[in-house]
C-alpha cells in the first residue's frame, strides 16, 4: 500500500456532521459526492494530505445504514492508495486477505475500488483506491 | 488541528497483529512501546507521513481491554497534532467539545495528549497530540 488516502466516518446526517467536523478541523468540507451504486452521500475534508470521508446513507439497504444500525455512527473504514488495484488485489488474496467484490468497483472521487474483509484484517475495514485512469 | 498524526486500531494480540499489519502494509512496525499508566503496548508503523499505532491492553481495566470487551477489535482512535495543547483544549472547549482530561497527559512516542469526548464528536475518539519539548 502506498499511503493511506482517506479515513471513512460513517454519520447519520451529513450536513449537520459537516458543521461539526469543521469545527473540529478548523477547515471546510472541499466537496460533496453521491455515490448511487453504493446509496451513500459523502462530504471530503482534507488535512495535511488525507482526507477524511464523512459518509451518509441514501437509501435503508445502504451498507452505511446497516453499519449505523448494528455498531452506531463512528469510525467506518480506513483507504489506501495503490497504484495498480488489479495486481493489490491478487497479491492481498494471495496473501490470504479475502476481498469483498471479485472486480473493482467505482468508487467516490474519480476512484476504482475495493475492500478487505474485515474478519481477516483484525475488524478493520480496509478500502483499496487506485485513482482512475 | 494541524495533520492527522496517528490512527489507532485496538487488537487483542500484538504480536499476531504486527504479522497480520506488515502483511497488510508491506512494511514492519518500527518500534514497540509500553504506557504502562494507560495499561497499553503499542507498537507503530509509519506510511506515508501517518503513523498506525497498534494498542493491546496489559490490564483487565485499561481503556484498550474495555474497549475490546465492548466493541471487539479494531478502529479506536484518530489523533491530530497540534502546536499547543493548551491553548488547543481552551479552544475545543469554548467551542463546545467534552475533554476527557483537565490536563494533557503522558501519551506514547513523547507526546503530551488529551481525548474528546466521543459524544462530542460524532462518536470518533478524537485524540490530540503534541511533541513533548
Amino acid at each position: 500500500m502506498k499511503k493511506l488516502e482517506h479515513i471513512g466516518i460513517a454519520v447519520k446526517n451529513l450536513d449537520k456532521s459537516n458543521l461539526l467536523f469543521a469545527k473540529l478541523l478548523g477547515i471546510e468540507h472541499y466537496k460533496i459526492e453521491e455515490v448511487a451504486s453504493e446509496g451513500v452521500r459523502t462530504s471530503f475534508f482534507m488535512i495535511g494530505d488525507v482526507k477524511i470521508e464523512l459518509l451518509e446513507a441514501t437509501r435503508a439497504d445502504s451498507p452505511i445504514a446497516k453499519f449505523i444500525e448494528k455498531r452506531g455512527e463512528g469510525l467506518h473504514h480506513l483507504a489506501f492508495e495503490v497504484d495498480d488495484i488489479k495486481k493489490q488485489m491478487e497479491l492481498t488474496e494471495e496473501e490470504g486477505f479475502l476481498l469483498l467484490n471479485k472486480a473493482p468497483k467505482e468508487g467516490a472521487d474519480n476512484k476504482l475500488v475495493n475492500f478487505l474483509h474485515p474478519k481477516t484484517t483484525n475488524h478493520v475495514l480496509v478500502e483499496v483506491v487506485q485513482e482512475k485512469k
